[in-house]
This record gives C-alpha cells, structure tokens and sequence, in this order.
C-alpha cells in the first residue's frame, strides 16, 4: 500500500519493452538524438498536439525539463510569475534559477494551488516595463495538475495567457502530471495547450509509467532557438538519446499516457468517494487528478500505517488537525486502495 | 562496421536485464537515491576501489559527471588545468563553466592527449596564488583514457597529481573511458586512481554498455559536501534513481566493466595489428585502449567506405594526409573487424 | 524645491575636498585599496562600531554593496529572507540573484517596510533544512532605514537575528540610510548592528553626502573570506581605490555621517509637521528617517507642480486618493522647506 | 620616481575641477544617467568617433567594461578570442566568464602581445559553427595598446576584424589604453576603431588622467541592446552617474585626453631614448605607448632601487636575466625621468 509518489512505482511493460528493444542485438544508431526514435517522437507529438511546427526536445528530469524551458523564456534580469507553491519555487533548489542565471520567481498566491488571477494582473501591471532598475516580467509558469492535484480548466488557462501574452510574456506549463490533467478535463491535447495559450510545456512521463523521460514541447519554434545549446551545456543531451526517445515513443502510441493517467485519477478517484464517507476525514482540495490532500483522524492514521500503508505527511494550516498526501500511479491496483479503504474504515 | 563512436552502440544485456527486473512487477522503491541500488553502488565501488570512505554519486552524462564533480573542486574565480583537447574544453558546450559559475578552463599542451607535465609545473608556479586579480589555480582534471586514445600510467597521474597537491589544487580525472584505461595498464582500480593521487573520479559507463550511466566517485568525502545540492540544481537528482543505479550495479558486477573494456581494447588491437600492415596506413598516436586515429590512404578509405564501414574523419596536422578516428566498443565482433580488415587489404 | 531623491543631490564640501587632495599635486598611492585611505577607513569604522576584528571594503554602489555582501551569506542554493518591498528584490534588476549565481530572494510581507516577525519564523521552522530538493535557508536581509521610511529599533533588530541565528543563517543589514536610521534611535552604532546580531552591514555614503562610495561591514571577518575575490571578479575592486576611500573617511571623520543625516531627518520632521496640520493630507508610514510617503489633495499637488515642486508619485491601496514620496537630503535648505510648506498652505 | 603603474597617479586637475564643479553648490540632477553630463559625453563621442549612431555608457572599472561589453556580445556557450596574456585572460579574476554566465575565453598566442593572426584564422576555421558540443566562436578580443606596451595599427585592427566578422564574430577593443595607442598611431580615432572594424570600445580614463571612469563605446548599436540592463544588474549603474560622466566630459574636451597620452608616451620614448644607450639594458618589445618592458643589468637595479625608484620585477624568458615593466603617465615629470636616467647612467 505505497502511496507515497508516483516517482516510487516501476515503469510501464510497454515502455521497459521499447527500451530494451531499442538496445538490444548490436544495434546502433547515432547519438545525441539523430536516432529515427527521437524524430518519431516529434512527430507524434506534432499530430497528437495537433500542431505541425512544434519542436520537442526529450530530456531525463521534470527538473531539467522546466528550468530549460524557462530560460528560453526570460533573460537573467526577468521575472517568472508562479504559484508560491509551485515545485519551480519549492522544489528544485533553485535549479529555475541557475539556468536562467539568476531570473527571479515572483510568487502569486492562491487557493488550491492556482494563482489567484486578479493578484497575477495585478503584479504584471505594474509600471517596471523597460525601467532598468526592475526585475522584467517575462514569463508567467503554471503547473498543471496543480500541486495541490487540482486542474485548471482550458479557460482558466486560456485567461492567464491572455493576461500574461497582453504584456509580452510567454505562458509555461509544467506538466509533469499534465496526462492527469488531461484526463481529467477529456478536452484535446491541443486545446489544454497551446489553443489554450502555452507556449512550452514540459510533458512528463516520468510519473506516469516511464523510468526516466520528460519531454520539453515548444508550440513556439521560435523560443527553441537556443534550447539545444542550453540542454548540452546544462549536462543534459544525452549520447544515447534513444534511451529517452524509445521511451517517449512508447507512451505516446496507442494512447498508452492517457491510459496511465485515467488509471491513476480513476484510483484516486475511488480512494476519494471512500474515504470520504468516514468520519473526521476532511479533503484539502477537490482531486482533479492523482493526488490526494486529506485530513485523517489520529486513530485511523495510526490503523493504516500499523498495516502497513505509506503515504506523506503534509503541512495544513487548520490547527490540531494533520493532513497527508497520498498518490496513486499508472499501476495502482484496485485492491490495494480496497484494502486500505476498508482498513480505514475499521479505524472511523 | 560502424566504428564512428561507443556510444552509439546498445547495451549489455545483464544492463537491461537489470533495468528491466528493477522497474517490474509492481515494484516500488524510495526515489532520490534513497534506494538499495544505489546504496549497493556506492558499497561495490568501495570494495573495488579498496577505498571504505568513498562517497559515489548516479548520474547520467558524462558532460554531467565532469562538471559536477569539478565545481566541487573550484570557486568561481578558480582555475581548471587541463590538455588543450581536453572533452570538457572543446566538446561540452562550456558546461564546466556554467556549473562553476564561471571558473577558467587554463589548457596545457601536450603530445598525444596527455598533459605536458613540465608545461603543467610551470603554469603551477606562477606567483598567482592569493592575488585577488588572478584566476586562482584550484584544480587540474586529466583524461583516463585520453582524447587520442592513450592512457596515463599510475606514475605519470602521480606525478601530476603531486605537482597539484604541492599547489594544493585537486585532481579530477575525466573516466569517461577509465575502464578501458584500466584494462590496458592491468592494476588495480585503486592504483590508478585515489592511491596515484586522484582526488574525484568521472567513472564512465554509458560507453562501456550501459544506457545512460556514469558515476561520480569522490576518494576525499570532505570534497563531495556540496555534491548533492549541485545534483539536485542542475536537474541531474533522478527520482526513479534506481534506473542508474541498477544498470551501475550489473555494470560493476562479476567484473562486466573490465570484460567489456577488455574486449573493446582487444577488437582495437586486432584492427591495430591488421591495418598497420598495410601500406600507407600510419597512427597518429599509440591504440592503448579504444580508439585508433589512423592515416589510411585515400584508395582505402574510399573502399571502405563503398563498403558500409562508417568513421569520422579526424584533424590532422599533417599536410596532404587524412586521418580518422575509428572506435571499437564492448560488443564490436571479431567478424566485422576482421570484415574491415580484408576490405582495408584488398585496397591497399 | 527637489525632494526626488537623495541620490540626486550633490556632495558634501569636505568629502569634495578630501577626494581632491587625494587626487592632487602629482600624489602616487598603491592601487586596489593598499594605500593609506582604505587603511585610515577600515580603522575608523572598527572605533566607530568598537568592533576591533571588523573588516571593511569600499565600493561604489549600493546595489554592488549589497550583492557583494550577500553573495557571502548563501551557496547558490540558499534563500534570503527580506521584505516583499525590499530594495534587493524590487530595485537591483536580479543583482543579488546574479552575484549569488541563482540564490531565491524569499518574500515576507510586513507592515510599513518591516518583517512580519512571525512570518519569517514559521518560514524558517518549514523543515527543508538539509533536504536537497529545497532551497537551503541562508540569510535575513532588512533594510534601515527601511523602504518605508522606517526604522528598526535594537531591540527589533535583535529579535530577528536571533530568529536567523536559531536556524544557522546569517543576518545583512543593507544600510544604503543607515545613517538616518542611527540618527532616528540615537543608540550606538554598535548598538543597532553587530550588538544586535548584524553579521554584515552595507553601510551608504552616496545619498548622505557622498559622489560615489559604500562600504560593506563585516562584523564576522571569517564571513569576508571570499569578499575580496568576488569585488574584484564583478569589476568592483578600483585601482585609484582611494577615491573611495578618501569620500569614505572625510564621511566618518568628525561626525559628518551623522551631522548629514540628523539635518535630513530634521528636514524631514519639518515637512510632516507643516503638512500634517493641512488638510487633506495623511502619511502612509511613521517618518522616522528622511522619507515622506503622504497621501495630497489633488489641488495641493498640481499647485506645488505649479510652483516647481519636484517629488515621486508612489503606489497606495487607498482607492481615488494619490500619494507621494519626498525624500529630504544632507543639503536641504530649511528654507526650502518652508517655502514648500507655505504653497502647500495656500492650496489646503 | 614611481614608475610601478598609470593607476597609481593622481587626477588631472580640469576633471578634478568638472567633479568639484558637477557636485557643488546645492546642484542636484537627474540619477542613472538622465543627467546633462551623461548626454554631453555620448554626443562629444560621437563627434570624436564621428559616428552620430554610437551609443555609449559609462562605468567606472576597466574589468567592468570589459566584461560588460564581451557580454553582449557571446552566449554563455561561446567563446571569445583573445591573446594568451590578455588582461581579461590572467587580471580580471575570470569577471569575462563571470558576466557572460560562463563564456569562454580562448586563447591565441602571438608575439609582443599582438594576437597571432594565422593562428586566429585557424582557430575560427574549425568546423563548430552551429555543433551543440562546441562552444561556440561568438567574439574576438584585443588589448589596444597591448599588454606589452605594443600598438595595433589601423591594418592589423582591420584584418583581425576581417577575419572575425567573416564568421559572425564581433570584435571588441579593450582600450584602456586607448589613448596612448592613438596618440603613437596618429590616425583618426574613427580609424583606429570601427573604421577598422571595431564594434565595441572599451575606452579607459582611468589610467590615463580620470579617478574612475571608463566608458563603454558601441559602434553597432545594436549590440547594446540588453547593455543597461546588464549594466544595472551588476551593480554598475551610478545614481549619481554625473560623478563618472564630469570626468569623461572633461576627459574629452579640448584634447586633454590625447594630450595626456600624448605626454605619457613622450615620456616613455624619453626613458627608452636613455636607456637603451646603456650597456646591459634590452627592451623586450617595441615601446609603442606608455610601457617599458626593459631588462636591466643587476647593479643598474639595485641603484635605482636604492636611489627609491618604483618600478616591478617582470617575468621574462630568458634565463639568468631580470625583466623589468616601467610606466609612465600622464602627470610623469620629465625631472624625474632625467634624474631616473642619470642614477642609472652611474651604474651602467
């Protein structure tokens, strides 16, 4: 009964398959991403997201993926506008950054892990524009699902772009759970993306059944121009590129991330509609996707850690009450979240 | 017949294999590193380096490997000695720069690949030490086996690293092919490297049959204090860690590494004792571990060419004369050199 | 009648004067601060703060004062705690991200340019210490006088150090108004800094009274070990460092520093005086330094434009109302004062 | 009889009078640069330059202007070209990396500091152009006069650029000798500059005359797109800007700046006219400008240093010989030069 995270479960058949297909039998094929596995994957992309002329670069880390992409979008004296929670901030020990040398996150509150729209207006108005004394304002990054497991939908995303292209910034979107999201909103690839406004958007799999595989999509080639300098130069091009690629192609075929990631919100979906009928267990946050921010009693806590389940504590700002994050993953098994809901229930 | 490069071979097996049982079957493991492959790494480095304090560190690009460790060995205004044709000078896009927020990269000649030691001690002794205008001489990195495909034997990396250690610069040392070094000088792994004086190792793998691994092996713990934040920052901290790790453990398993070099250096032999009999072939540089750098008369080169056989063209200072680069790796067959060989005969 | 800024005044005679005897009459002086005016500054402020191991580096901005002396305080995976409206985040274009190569400037709100106290300690008590995913907590950073026009007494000073100290980070004090803070408390200079727990102070001279000079004050000297590397590889170590030194010591000779600095605040008080009798107007903040932030009437504001009045618009949250900055200086004629007070009258 | 450096003089007295002048009597103006002063010296270079399109900013430390101007003009995956023993290569504490978030400067040798032209030409013909792994040839730089005392003429400044702006690289020009470059050339500073190729100046006064002010000369206006922001962000931008811009101003106005030169370089062909009739002296290097790069027989120098003439130890190559650098300025009197050439006749 793990669900502590999603980067703690195995990788995907299918994709473990294409890597080791990819390596085996004397096979070779040139390196640092001239392989027919990387193109295969732009490709797909190119029709999955609809959109002809995009560029996608595969990269091993959901860390490496945003920070390169952000510093295609802003130059060292600029401003990224994020959630204050957001894993850019929180989460990568100043890896945004380092890659930008030195650009500045501006952090935008908001409830349930979206920034709060007004608040994001309101800071990209102010009169900094061309005042060399100011950090610029260059680029607004949501995240998508949320850290929160929330989704923003394609109209809020559709509002920050506009907000924030109004003002000559791109729109980054972190979608190291971005399937979730996907699945969960049951729109196109198209439409939570780049119709909607985002201009990059790190595509993760990592999470959702590959071993190590992010993708960083450009709906605008014109903001790659200088991406593989940044990713050779940050460590980050790998020699054997279709060790990335052949697992990228993997999960973009028939359909296999979306089937991941309906199996990952379908499990948190069912932990949700059963923990939610006991007593003393309150949600954080609506769960959109995979995760879950949950209050539990003491005792029923207690009950599921003695049988063995593991799950994260979180911070929660109601007093006297402990909340916890659980996960769950492309292969969470139905009876592992039935035997904890009725351990739980024991325990209400 | 493709000898352009080792890494655009496959993988061992037992590599895959390895991959492959770690991720399947619903396994779940701590991400991060705080996995047991990756605590059974750093152990089997240990035992193989007869080194009980070494501290070993994941990641997956040599480029990674190099400028981790070396911006644990320099401050920013710091400087790096290295050969002029040194990997991390001229093949990785300034990486060593970016990772150590600006340290000099201060290029020594050399014949064939390796430092000029006189040359080195000289640079050393400059009166820079302490004076807030100059670069301050932090570190000199060597490479095992080099860019010509030579190999240091444990006196000459002991000689440099006395002439570093006497400065009180650190000493790196470039393994992106330190199995292949290893197998040619036939000692052990310790004496070619931490008891030569060798203070931080870039121990390669992905050249040598793994996918995409290479480890960071620091014989002095107190230099590695910083490594884990540096890791995390530059997006190379794997959250399914035990993606590295499994394929570095089969890699120093039952002496796969060193069987792997082994056979590489001996297909390189074979081509070696087969091309110098022909007519008009030279060596730019003594074969001591994988690679060859070999004039071949324009007839034979062409020949080869009709013929399927691919390898780069390589500079060389000699006036009307063409040279090349051919690479042999863990899985080249005694048949396709030998194929090689009868073509590069019939031509000569 | 210019109440812009303080940086947009001239100098002080006698720091004209000495920066031209420095300068004069064939004088030769070794360069790069090994001349007898650096020396003759550094002693003067270790009896000034009696502090007899603090050392002192001149240099000749603000915002190279700061990010110097930060730049000591955190790796570039370190946070510094400051104020959301603090100089080093809203007005230095990223130069503390750029010298720290990346660290994140953490935001704590506060009323009237002050740290929320409580804030910032249960931003330091988020358990992220050592974890490598999170930015490491590395410095307090606060402004006296603040951006407001405040100032921190000792006893507020001392609570936020001992705040910082408790989790192991450093506390700078950026003193571009550090002088009219003193004045304000008319405690010891050593009372307000290191007494109180200040490790490193960015103490101003330029808009006291100065061309061009600040100097960085580290009352912790084992702190400055790289200062003098990091002046010299951001272009901020002058060879004829003496005329830095030389403003600097006519700066703290006799007083002056604190005779400039009581007559602005004097000037100060004599504005709010007269304007808060008027009608109509209403300050934002306490004015303890030489910082007016105060909401005018319309009609009072285009007449004293009429007249000649120069001073900022500021940003306020109160809606339909405008307010102002005016900011006094050493060399504010008291006459002027009046004769802004007698327009404002007229117009009340 | 201090001959130890152009940086240990005093200030000419018309830019002492313009400092004193600019910052007294209760003047204030416009911080940052919006001052009259600032405007002046931008349009009096553009007549000097007698290019109406220069842009041009000032700062106060050579390694800041250096570093700023190479900034604009590489990535941080470049390189930029210079001489082996350029001051931004061995006196600038790696500040050209550090601005340039980790450009690297790669070196070329050459005779009496002149950069080796064939070698140039070699070094920019390598195959990298637009190869992620390289860095990538974005600039070449030279010292004008050199750091051996030499000139540039107007046909070596313009075929370097040929061949630099033939494969897209920008020249730069570290002047901070400029004027003593000019004045031994004669020609139109237009023809020693972009006439010739130039695209960016770093024009010193320091050394030459000022207390502290160089200023950056944009020839291509262009180039200085992202300059202020850079400038700010290094904590380089005065507030009271009209400090630097008095002195430039002065600097430029009635020819003091190439009579300064003019004097310095009488002086030195005066020290040399004397010194190479002695018996044991030898230059090492044509003295073009300012510099002396002499050896001096052991007694001679041990007189002179007796009679307490200030000059430094110089490395030199050959053996059983001490070198010497002596440098004469712009306040040099030619009573000290005599009395410096008559001590030494004794002891020849």
């Amino acid at each position: 009964m793990n669900f502590r995270s999603d980067n703690e479960v195995g990788a995907h058949p299918r994709i473990l398959e294409a890597v080791t297909k990819a390596f085996s039998d004397g096979s070779t094929a040139p390196s640092y991403g001239a392989d027919d596995w990387t193109h295969r994957v732009e490709r797909r992309l190119r029709d999955i997201f609809e959109k002809p002329d995009l560029v996608a670069f595969p990269v091993a880390t959901g860390t490496a993926a945003n920070s390169l992409a952000l510093s295609c979008c802003t130059p060292s004296w600029g401003s990224i506008y994020c959630h204050a929670e957001a894993h850019i901030v929180v989460d990568e020990a100043n890896a945004p950054e380092f890659f930008t040398s030195g650009a500045k996150l501006s952090t935008i509150p908001g409830p349930a892990g979206k920034i709060d729209q007004k608040k994001l207006a309101e800071a990209l108005a102010q009169p900094v524009y061309g005042v060399v004394h100011h950090p610029q304002p260059a680029a607004v990054s949501i995240t998508q699902a949320t850290e929160c497991g929330t989704v923003y939908d394609p109209d809020e995303v559709a509002s920050i772009a506009t907000t924030a292209h109004r003002h000559g910034l791109k729109l980054h979107m972190d979608g190291a759970r971005f399937a979730n999201a996907l699945a969960f909103v049951g729109c196109s690839a198209a439409e939570l993306c780049w119709m909607a406004g985002v201009d990059v958007l790190s595509l993760g799999a990592t999470k959702n059944g590959a071993l190590a595989a992010e993708v960083v999509v450009f709906f605008d080639p014109d903001l790659a121009r200088e991406f593989e300098f940044r990713r050779k130069r940050a460590g980050h091009l790998f020699s054997k590129m279709r060790f990335l690629s052949a697992q990228l192609e993997a999960y973009l075929t028939d359909g296999l991330w979306l089937a991941n990631a309906n199996h990952a919100n379908a499990m948190a979906r069912r932990l949700v509609a059963g923990l939610t009928t006991l007593k003393g267990t309150q949600l954080l946050y609506p769960v959109d996707a995979n995760e879950i921010f949950v209050i539990l009693p003491p005792r029923m806590h207690d009950t599921l850690q003695a049988a063995g389940a593991q799950y994260h504590p979180w911070p929660s700002d109601r007093p006297g009450e402990r909340a916890y994050r659980l996960v769950t993953a492309f292969d969470t098994e139905q009876t592992t979240v039935d035997r904890f809901l009725s351990i739980a229930k024991k325990a209400a």
